[in-house]
């Protein structure tokens, strides 16, 4: 998988949290081991299907770090990951994929998005089930971490 | 949504835990409302993404059905959901979508399956962030519970 697959969908995250909820995600160093399994409280799904790619798209939110994104964007943090966080990280993950398939069109990569699925249980783990390269990268901020993970191949 | 989009995945599951996993699950009453929730220990997800349509499929089992399937196909229980169970479940989830796609496409709907993931972790929730209409079926067998929701629809 190359770097200019990657950049979009971290470049897109950061600008979403930065604009939708004055929150800066700083980017930690990005893992490409098989074996590291990406864990969160909430985490956004999404499917990537293009003419000659396939991928998926994961992005998992600490609780407390998806509650103080809560409080930003909508002005109330209801102390649980409720249906209304849910839908707001459901939201997130499907702005972040609208953000870099933009980016990648501009490159002449065209892909589908599917529909979000949001997960939520205390520190489940996620495993894109995927033979060739995934990056996974950590994010932290003053607010709790958050990990995207990203693998879009040809199909 | 149609039954005609529904009715392809619920045989393509009954048929590769039959046929894979000589386990026989029987259907439960579909379920409709808005607020229901899936839960379970280990779940396969796949995006679905076509010409005019788009969608995701979950399938959640709970942990004693996933170690009974495991130990069914492959010979071995490892008594907990450990990274075999978790490939096993994207292998499923796979093919239940590959063999449901097949179905569709005599029909003449078609779809890109995306990269499957698979999310394990005590009880927890998955939410199709979707509109429109989404169908909840529940299955029991001897083994244990399992629950597949799908929304699938126009792009």
């Amino acid at each position: 998988m190359k770097a200019e697959f990657i950049n979009p969908f971290l470049d897109s995250l950061i600008n979403v949290l930065e604009i939708m909820a004055s929150t800066k995600l700083k980017p930690g160093k990005p893992i490409l081991k098989r074996n590291e399994i990406a864990h969160g409280d909430v985490s956004g799904l999404i499917g990537l299907v293009g003419p000659d790619t396939k991928g998926s798209l994961s992005i998992s939110f600490e609780k407390k770090l998806a509650l103080s994104i809560m409080q930003k964007m909508l002005g109330e943090n209801p102390g649980k990951i409720n249906e209304e966080v849910t839908d707001m990280v459901g939201e997130i993950t499907n702005m972040v994929a609208g953000g870099a398939k933009n980016l990648l069109g501009q490159k002449g990569y065209d892909f589908g998005m599917a529909t979000p699925i949001v997960v939520s249980g205390k520190d489940h783990t996620i495993s894109h089930q995927f033979d060739g390269p995934k990056i996974m990268i950590p994010f932290t901020c003053i607010d709790g971490k958050a990990v995207i993970e990203i693998c879009f191949d040809k199909a």
